[in-house]
């Protein structure tokens, strides 16, 4: 049925958006036009990554997801890069961190915990992603921040390029640990690989051409989308901080969030806390690595330094997490506790 | 025994508040005065809140401790803020925090601890409440205070205003989950309903009489200490921060001192943790955000924006406890451990 | 084979170094054969400690161990703050931390964890070394830092003195609980107490000897070593930070480095934790504010107030040890991420 859904959405959406793009259509019509098509497109992406996934085995399948996972919020990034829009994609990549965090996992955890009074998921992959995500948002992403404060702007960006590089390698090294070394090691006995007699929607040739063609269409839209940001910002007196955070990570995110609160609904938890929390992870020590080497091809280079707002809205958010997560046991409580610390966040950047 | 102290104390401080303060006896004497009758008429207002919980059962009960736990260091509160001193009610609110979390939770452990070698309380309620005192210190606090940086005075109320709502909301829901949707599933199963038994001290009526007479008279006086601080600043050289920081808030919180540390003596370890910290939670959630409202009322705003200093006691302040506290066991060297925070952020205090 | 190694870089290193120093060779020579020497003249200050603490029963040992452990450490600060290097000491003090939580434990949990897929250690010990941990860095040095910002010099020394005293106080207090009052109170029922067959290599008399020493010709190594940072610094292009925060600490903890992970290796895992962890809070509990104590002896006084940076290095380095080793289990993984944010903090720090 969702698929339906998304199918309609596209049949209309990438038209228009062609059209619209052409006949120079309003751009507040057009943003939003954008962003439902975009919302379509990635489902289609993750729906041949999840195919192509199966067929490759659990392996080469961790790391297709971990690579495509979040592809369309990479497209529009490198866009906004090339338009020079620096700040934007720094908000975005908050937005997404921010938004997986706490408006996912929260909304899931609500969701799950009001039809179960208590929810479990493996505690000893809480506390892995526990360590993770302080590397990655207190540890990497906090000593740029400082230490940039008395540092020339060439050495603030040779200190970005030095701890994106090594986000990326420790990305990678936790794929080995999770795939490769330690595959099974930290699971509870009553987990049955439930991946197992999984089929997959499309074929390997169907979905490589999905993944490619929706890849291509996405981009096109991106492109778009991002030349939008500007008039939009004007016209509702919003921010482009705030655009960037709020509306690009919840369009980036939209096929991921569903997902999300549809598992914790069916109270398998694991699944929906690995997507939460494994996106913001994927953004942080992956996507936003790869965007500081991207930028190196354009004019305006990015480092790895957030708005002071921004910084901490992710460093609460993730000791938030961490707390709440710990014990592997969720309930409705939990799940709002984060959804009103989104609010609070969003309140804040609204007024900025 | 205690009981007689207080009727004691209070025979002499009444009288003596009243006499004073129409003979204009000096401000540094009557300061004290006032001090040790609101103690007393504290000591009446949780005892009738008590019996009326008892006779209200749990669940109104629970609401009751609920709101007037703290309702003497919010009538101090608005008199303080009637009177202009903003950072006054901003100081004694962090002191109300740091002494909670810091020094009653450290002597309960410290007392008790002496006596036992290990005492345990429910470690899933000491989850629960660490995920609250991050979401209310970490987060609800942090934010506006980082956000107000580069915010007009009237975004930043705004901005308190909105935090505030969320805050008394949530507290609202965390009563929600622990009195009805979640009563007893987080239970040890050691854990007698001790409550059972319990007879109330007074009859409704009488509770009611007293609770409205003490609410009366600690306005009172109330309204009247306020007044002395900046002549006992001057007296003593202190700053009226540290006034409002240390001595307002131990003022305000000598009766759940008391009692807190009395039942880690008695090794009920759940009650003695539930008053500093349920107590900490309802300053946090509760009186300070109902205090940004009430201030609606008044010539001078507060916004929820405490200073750095104060911000950051408090915060790390959340750290320690959290840690010391998320495995539900204590000894005397961890209750040391706290108190000797305490003492670090006091003489910070003082000497600023 | 250590042994024969050190006794080895000592016979030469010791001839050299006084050598050298009376025939003016260069300074940066100089530096190199200063650190040699006080590498090999720590492994035999190590070992007559050992051996009085073997003799000298657990709770003297442990009392011994606990004041001597950094005695190297000690001895080069107090020659640095007699030469006025504030700033370096400081910087020394951090590059401990640093070096103890991330590179210390973190190449014993690689190593250890390249051999053994989980390693285990005792949770209640990693526990109560949390709460340590974010007591001395979180709360005891946070504190000073922020509350300086509008403090005259004066009053900033004296919250250093106060904050000292009461580290050095709770120090001792941790020895007290661990050594007298909760001996084994939280040990597991599976570890046995290995240290009752061991022998002491040297005799009482010899090992006081040797102590005796080998800590007069580290006083008279570091003197000299002191005097060479400035050119080291000009020749190589780093800061006197830079020396201080990777070279003076590698150079003081190298011996403790190696013994860690060759515990590590062999699955005592207790011990490597206890050698890491342990020292870093002697330096931060013991070293650090007895330093602050003897700057009253110089004419430049040392504050316990740390540059920005090195304080944010150190309050991260602590919530990610903090979070990854609260479980008391430990693989390959969690080792890398340990010196993945060495690299990011050292990084920085050379580029600073």
């Amino acid at each position: 049925m969702a698929n339906r859904f998304f199918l309609l959405l596209l049949s209309a959406g990438l038209p228009l958006s062609v059209a619209g793009s052409l006949l120079h259509w309003p751009a507040t019509l057009m943003f939003g036009i954008y962003c439902l098509t975009i919302i379509a497109l990635a489902s289609y992406m993750g729906r041949s990554t999840e195919s192509l996934a199966i067929v490759a085995g659990p392996r080469i399948g961790g790391l297709l997801n971990a690579t495509f996972g979040n592809a369309v919020e990479l497209i529009i990034s490198i866009f906004a890069l090339k338009a020079g829009l620096v700040e934007v994609v720094l908000a975005s990549l908050t937005g997404s961190v921010l938004g997986n965090l706490l408006l996912v996992a929260g909304f899931s955890f609500f969701v799950g915990g009001v039809r179960y009074k208590r929810q479990e998921f493996n505690a000893n992959d809480a506390r892995h992603n526990s360590g993770l995500l302080i590397f990655a948002v207190v540890v990497a992403f906090v000593i740029p921040e400082v230490f940039s404060i008395t540092m020339s702007e060439s050495d603030t960006f040779k200190l970005s390029l030095g701890v994106s590089a090594l986000l990326i390698l420790l990305y990678l090294a936790a794929l080995f640990f999770r795939l490769v070394t330690h595959r099974g090691v930290y699971a509870d006995p009553s987990e049955e690989e439930e991946t197992v007699h999984e089929k997959p929607e499309w074929s390997r040739t169907t979905a490589v051409l999905v993944l490619a063609l929706a890849t291509a269409a996405v981009s096109y839209v991106s492109e778009n989308l991002v030349h939008t940001f500007e008039s939009v910002a004007q016209r509702f007196g919003w921010s482009e901080l705030f655009i960037g955070i709020i509306i690009v990570a919840i369009v980036g995110n939209a096929a991921e969030h569903a997902s999300a609160i549809i598992f914790a609904y069916k109270n398998k938890m694991n699944i929906a806390v690995e997507i939460a929390i494994g996106s913001t992870l994927q953004v942080a020590m992956f996507v936003a690595p790869v965007l500081v080497f991207i930028s190196l091809l354009f004019p305006d280079r990015m480092p790895l330094v957030f708005s002071l707002p921004e910084l901490i809205a992710m460093v609460t958010a993730v000791f938030l997490t961490v707390t709440v997560t710990n014990d592997g046991d969720t309930n409705w409580f939990e799940g709002l506790t984060l959804i009103a610390a989104y609010l609070i966040m969003g309140i804040g950047f609204y007024l900025l």
